[in-house]
């Protein structure tokens, strides 16, 4: 039998397709929440905000912040996947449990902090890209805890990110990075898009 | 038996300490980029290009150019993960093989080329958070293509990227994303770190 890690990755599709009489209830949503935040984070920061968006009327207003796309509200939930722009003041509250566990040294909260301000402090670039990279993997992950539950998901970055911040109450430090509609699949959705050859995008040196 | 898929997530760890004595040959690195590239892609525009650094020589330049960080070395390779600016002039070549499978009407990808053409044509932060999220999405594949192998991988942020995209001809439209050094684990790394409580991170509306 092929690894199902195998066969996950080689017959998931990006799903546009949903079966609207399907739902999520929250255990659910927070059980595949659980595990797409077991994604790595730069210094752990889980600079990351999960919005799972499964009521009709939340569903109506997110699917007119992104430009009216069925998937939105079809799906069981569809997820705001936000990054948040990192900040050093949140290393205590990271890191404490690791120092709790017992396999890293008290200090290192302190070490990673400065670690944290020197390098985005001042770089509002690199902020935006940590913020887009920790929701980007977040939302990977996400649909990797979604196949392993036997559910279909579509992402999608066609959305006004003005209108979702301010419809969903986002803080000014969080970006709304990826949409993420997740539940199960109806009949008529394509196949996996056929992908470059190896060689165009591969380098071995 | 537990979901080998949750299995792997809630196991992964970001390895920091490889075995420096075991190698993988072209042919294994291939296959493991193959898996990263089934990752989805906005408008299947694959804009990614993987570098696979694995002879001592490029990966003492690598080492250089991201601190010193002893685990570009140790693991059998580490790969620089780019992001691409994405252009429409890329449509043709990376639509054409869904048309001919069947199930993309031909029209779809001037269609497409033109949505391409106006969501990032004049918006350069557009362009480059979809560079970070299409480079992001492939390293998190192959994360999971690597787990589904028995290896480890610990990825990096920590590293120049000017010195990055001279010491290994980028091109101008090409962002180094983030590495990810991809090997045997030896003894010594820690566990996983533990998380913010869900509460923290997930609202469900």
């Amino acid at each position: 039998m092929k690894n199902p890690i195998i066969a996950a990755i080689e017959s998931r599709v990006s799903t546009n397709l949903f079966d609207s009489e399907k739902v999520l209830d929250p255990e659910h949503i927070e059980e595949l929440t659980r595990l797409a935040t077991r994604a790595p984070t730069a210094y752990n920061l889980q600079n990351w905000r999960f919005i799972a968006v499964r009521t009709p009327e939340a569903k109506a207003r997110l699917q007119a912040a992104a430009y009216g796309q069925a998937k939105v509200s079809e799906a069981a939930v569809t997820y705001i996947v936000c990054g948040q722009l990192p900040s050093h003041t949140v290393m205590e509250e990271c890191l404490r449990p690791s120092v709790e566990a017992g396999f890293m040294p008290a200090q290192m909260i302190d070490a990673w902090s400065e670690a944290v301000e020197s390098t985005y402090g001042d770089n509002p670039q690199m902020q935006r890209d940590e913020a887009i990279r920790t929701a980007t993997l977040g939302a990977a992950f996400l649909m990797f805890a979604a196949e392993a539950h036997g559910l279909a998901t579509g992402p999608m970055v066609g959305f006004d990110p003005a209108a979702v911040a301010r419809e969903f109450g986002l803080a000014a430090h969080e970006i709304p990075v990826v949409l993420l509609a997740v539940g199960h699949a109806r009949q008529g959705n394509w196949p996996q898009k056929p992908r470059l050859p190896i060689s165009r995008v591969l380098e071995t040196i």
